[in-house]
């Protein structure tokens, strides 16, 4: 599976304020490029924190994209993938909406009550892990269900944890004109941190747009 | 006068780890940037949280950028600023030796007994601001006395109060190939961070160096 991390942050590095609002960073260009790489992937995934503070629908806007999709034997729109342990999505969160088929990966412990709920909701629920969903094997079990190209869409949380288990591959950052600041802002990797052993990345792209700039790194 | 910020940040915005141990973050080709900018400034300044950490001196390396200041008629290597409420810089420090003059701003309520060990350290001691420095009339006394133009090196709370203040002109930043992650890890801009009215930036240079890519940007 080929797992390309996409965000935008302040030039600061936060995803957002420390009050977890969604704030627009990034612009037009930046939006539409971010629409493409959604109809290039076979799914979106983001954390359960993203979906409680943004309500993404995460879907494709452009009517040309769709139709390309379809015109490549694909479903119109590509699947979405939330990670959420305790299964926390809200039923009628976006991303569970019909415009495209979801999967919650959620923990093995999780309350089967909870899960009922999720799946009468329309999701394809996949337990894997303790405490914490296992993302080693969820993108597996991802994986085996057709998902060959996975963009994840953050948060700070996720995005820090595939890091971790050297799940990325690629990582583009829309580096936006503005200063957040916020010792408590959350940023694009978040989670305990690295000590040592930090992920390399290089350098394959530095293009400007929307007054800020877009990075985008290949993990080593 | 005119306040540069000038700080090395992994590609999701970090400063350093959790654990504030300094990291490599840039190579030889931002270093020798950062020491031009020494030389061409007035004075180089930091918060106390960056002399506890990391212990720098501050000072230009280059001889003959230390040859053209005197040439210039200035003083062989700018001088030195730390925003230090409480006095908590050793006696030992580096920013206190022999190399060139140091400025502690300081809180007006600090130990009378704190302040005189350090002014016995060589120190001119500035006192501002109540628990903390005030940052607007610590720049302005520095300003009277022949400091125009101030480098910032960091840390992140500095910065953000700097910021915060409407206190900077221009950002430097190098972002390195690297992720470096963590929720408590330092920032390029810490402090309770804001909620609107972000400072806004225009950006005036991108460069690749180092394997990473610096950012110019003039705050609007
Ligand atoms: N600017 C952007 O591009 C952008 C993009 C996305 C989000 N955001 C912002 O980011 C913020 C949300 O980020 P976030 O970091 O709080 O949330 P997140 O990364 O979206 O979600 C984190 C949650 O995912 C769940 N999770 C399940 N398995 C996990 C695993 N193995 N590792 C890590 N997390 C796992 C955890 O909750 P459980 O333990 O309950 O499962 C965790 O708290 C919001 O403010 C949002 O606006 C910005
Ligand atoms: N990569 C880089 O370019 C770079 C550069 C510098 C630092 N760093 C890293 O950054 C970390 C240190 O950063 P930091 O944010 O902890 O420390 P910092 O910004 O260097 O210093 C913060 C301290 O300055 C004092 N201060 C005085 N007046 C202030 C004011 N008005 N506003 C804010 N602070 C004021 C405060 O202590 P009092 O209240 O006691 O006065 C505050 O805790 C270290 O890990 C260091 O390695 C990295």
């Amino acid at each position: 599976m080929h797992v390309v991390v996409n965000a935008a942050m302040s030039a600061d590095g936060k995803l957002s304020t420390r009050e977890r609002e969604p704030i627009a960073i990034s612009g037009g260009t930046d939006f539409d490029r971010v629409d493409g790489l959604r109809a290039d992937s076979d799914a979106v995934m983001v954390g359960v924190g993203t979906v409680l503070a943004d309500d993404p629908s995460l879907t494709v806007d452009d009517p040309d994209r769709i139709a390309a999709r379809r015109g490549r034997g694909k479903s119109p729109q590509p699947a979405r993938v939330v990670a959420d342990s305790r299964a926390r999505t809200p039923p009628d969160a976006r991303v569970l909406d019909d415009e495209a088929e979801t999967y919650l990966l959620v923990g093995e412990r999780t309350a089967s009550e909870k899960v009922e709920r999720l799946d009468r909701a329309g999701a394809t629920v996949i337990a894997t892990g303790q405490a914490r969903v296992d993302l080693p094997a969820g993108l597996d079990a991802l994986e085996s269900r057709g998902i060959d190209r996975l963009m994840v869409e953050g948060g700070g949380e996720l995005i820090f944890s595939l890091f971790d288990a050297g799940l990325v591959d690629e990582l583009s950052v829309f580096v936006g004109p503005m200063v957040i600041g916020g010792r408590d802002a959350p940023t694009l990797a978040d989670g305990d941190g690295f000590l040592e052993e930090f992920p390399d990345l290089e350098l394959i792209g530095v293009e400007r747009m929307d007054g800020g700039v877009l990075l985008q790194w290949d993990v080593a």
